[in-house]
């Protein structure tokens, strides 16, 4: 099935309000088989929307059309979706009493303008929408169904789960050549996407049936794997074997899969060894305690982080010896390793995680320039440290420097069995 | 002028990744007096990508392509360009420098697949991209000047600040039909977004030439002013009107204007009085620290902070009574207090600034129930302390305690004159 999205409305071209309901739809059109094939937004333009209606009627099978049926003067889209099929609109007489119900309750006067809601295209089935006083409605029209919905994310979100994706399943089940999806996202870090396409390209004819696909969330890359088949149980083996092949070609590049993110994996692995981690952050600045802490019950497995700019803080926290920050700088492997022994000895816990390091814009020496820093893990039998030169703006050297310190902390606790 | 936008890529029609670029588009042009009028997003299918090119060329004055221009066989962007416009790809050596010297710099090898990225339709404009391997590209096509652009955020504004709108702005030059608009945004902090609306709706009829717009980028909230009229004078004292009426009745709630940013405000206020912030935080976790640390030159007034999930951390590095905790419990305002005063006494720093509080998802209490935080201050003179209770999940409590116990610092800093 080819399905197509329209959306409606002059806020959604400003770029001050940003389209989440269509971003909804797809995700949870997924699972159902099927994907979106285009996204096209208009505004509040009679012409435009008119013949983004005709087009897509034409080519698709189900266009969910959204916004644009409000109270007012620029709500348009009733209005050209009968001039779309060539029919009138007229009141609908349950749109109306479900529209008077509503205002009754709430004791305020049904207004003509309120009232021009009941109306919907000639021959629509009118849906009532109990979060809201427009209805949704839905029109055959060339070879589509198209649904029409308010674009209210409360309402809409509503209708696509209620009335929208069981009405896309039936007409799914109608037909013969419909194929059937498997999805799997591998999310990796520490691999540049350039790379992470590379690796798994000689993939790409071996499993005809799987397209791989790719995207970029700084610092992570995700390889995304779609497989088509015949039945559901050939999609999913097509997966599976896709699946397994790239895992073996990435290895613990991967660390999740699908919504799992990185600081929840963290967190798994710490509490399935009955582990503790501490940070002791420079040029981070809290990036990852703020990180770590994203996941519910941190307490569990995080004591706590000293985010330590000032050298006095590094001495008075975790103990980094005067002579140590004097003989090689605060940025240094010497003092890297000094913060993790020290903060994991101030709070005690398993693991103590340290980075230091030249965030800019300014601040790079000829012998540790712009993006240089320094991670160290200490354990309980030893203490590690890695040097590191991050390319990119003050942002950048942040986000990575997080990252690879948090890298070095997953592979230690890889090491120790799963 | 009609301005059109096309984006190409998989990821934005699954709902994973949510186009960001578009609306950061949108809004960098509308002060260039031009708005998109429509927007259509395609997946990596050739087929879709050459028939959207042909359409939107045939109709707009100018299309923002962008997506499809990395080294994968997914990326199809400049194949379809070339045959939209009947033209071979051709190998730019401008590109291809650019890219060799980018790889020699990292000393990666330039693969075959990154030597794809110089290939561009003959007859385009190569404009060199200082931050990724993709060149933009201009081409006229159909009554359309088309820009082809990387999808990666950081490349895409880049080439869209430097390179797209002042080509824009050369082309509307060239019209005669052209308004005038002037604009302003208003940053506002601690107001609810149908607060923010009520109060400013009254202005609306008395400044028919502005448009009041509003957008929440959470924790904050924005108004956006828009002025037109037949010269740029007249737009820009239609804006000067509406922004004095505006400020007049927001106050205090408004932080900055335009690009300024929360912590860049913060960072302003603290140097201009030679003053100093620690943090102490606990359900924050260390999103204050992150935020006040993406300044640069954050270390002149930040020494550091204590992020304290465990009691005895708040105990060691911050001198917290073990009798307060046992009297009051972690969250409580006579822990955020002593938080506050032992984190400024440790770092020596003009100002302490501490939050305790309960996140979630669990951990609630009928006195304490989830979303109960506490903030303090502690100063040169005195120590306060606030009680907050916020709506929302653990992201949202957490988003709210940092921006409140951050404006309890910033009317702090104002209190002592500007």
């Amino acid at each position: 099935m080819r399905v197509e999205v329209l959306c409606t409305g002059d806020e959604l071209l400003t770029g001050l309000t940003v389209d989440t309901n269509s971003p909804y739809f797809m995700e949870r059109l997924l699972p159902h088989g099927e994907q979106v094939v285009r996204t096209t937004v208009v505004g509040d333009v009679r012409e435009e929307i008119l013949e983004a209606l005709q087009v897509t009627s034409a080519r698709a099978d189900v266009v969910l059309v959204s916004g644009g049926l409000g109270p007012t003067a620029d709500d348009l889209t009733a209005e050209c979706a009968a001039e779309a099929a060539g029919v009138p609109l007229v009141e609908s007489a349950e749109a109306l009493a479900a529209l008077e119900a509503r205002f009754a309750r709430r004791g305020i006067v049904l207004t003509a303008n309120n009232r021009r809601q009941a109306r919907v295209p000639r021959g629509a089935e009118v849906v009532l929408n109990p979060n809201g006083s427009a209805p949704m409605f839905v029109l055959r029209l060339g070879r589509a169904t198209l649904f029409f919905l308010p674009g209210v994310p409360r309402e809409y979100r509503h209708l696509v789960e209620a009335e929208v994706l069981p009405r896309i399943q039936r007409l799914r089940g109608e037909r013969k050549d419909a194929t059937f999806l498997a999805f799997r996202l591998l999310r990796t870090v520490g691999l540049p996407e350039s790379h992470l396409d590379a690796k798994v390209a000689p993939l790409f004819a071996e499993h005809p049936d799987v397209t791989f696909g790719f995207r970029t969330q700084a610092p992570e890359n995700h390889l995304k794997l779609m497989a088509r088949g015949a039945t559901q149980a050939e999609a999913d083996r097509a997966l599976a074997a896709a699946e397994t092949a790239s895992r073996a070609i990435l290895g613990s590049f991967v660390f999740g899969q699908d919504e799992e993110r990185y600081p929840a994996v963290i967190a798994r692995l710490l509490v399935a060894r009955s582990e503790t981690v501490s940070l002791a952050e420079s040029c981070t600045g809290g990036r990852i305690a703020d990180l770590l802490t994203s996941v519910p019950g941190a307490s569990a497995w995080f004591p706590g982080g000293a985010v330590v700019y000032a050298n006095a803080m590094k001495e008075a926290w975790l103990g980094v010896r005067k002579e140590t920050l004097l003989a090689h700088g605060a940025v240094s492997e010497a003092v890297a390793r000094e913060m993790a022994e020290g903060v994991r000895r101030a709070t005690s816990s398993t693991w103590g995680l340290a980075v230091t390091g030249i965030a800019g814009p300014t601040g790079g020496t000829e012998e540790k320039p712009l993006g240089t820093v320094f991670t160290a893990l200490a354990g309980p039998s030893m203490t590690s440290a890695q040097r590191h030169r991050f390319a990119g703006d003050r942002e950048q050297v942040r986000t990575f420097s997080a990252a690879a310190a948090l890298e070095v902390l997953r592979h230690a606790l890889l090491a120790g069995g799963p």
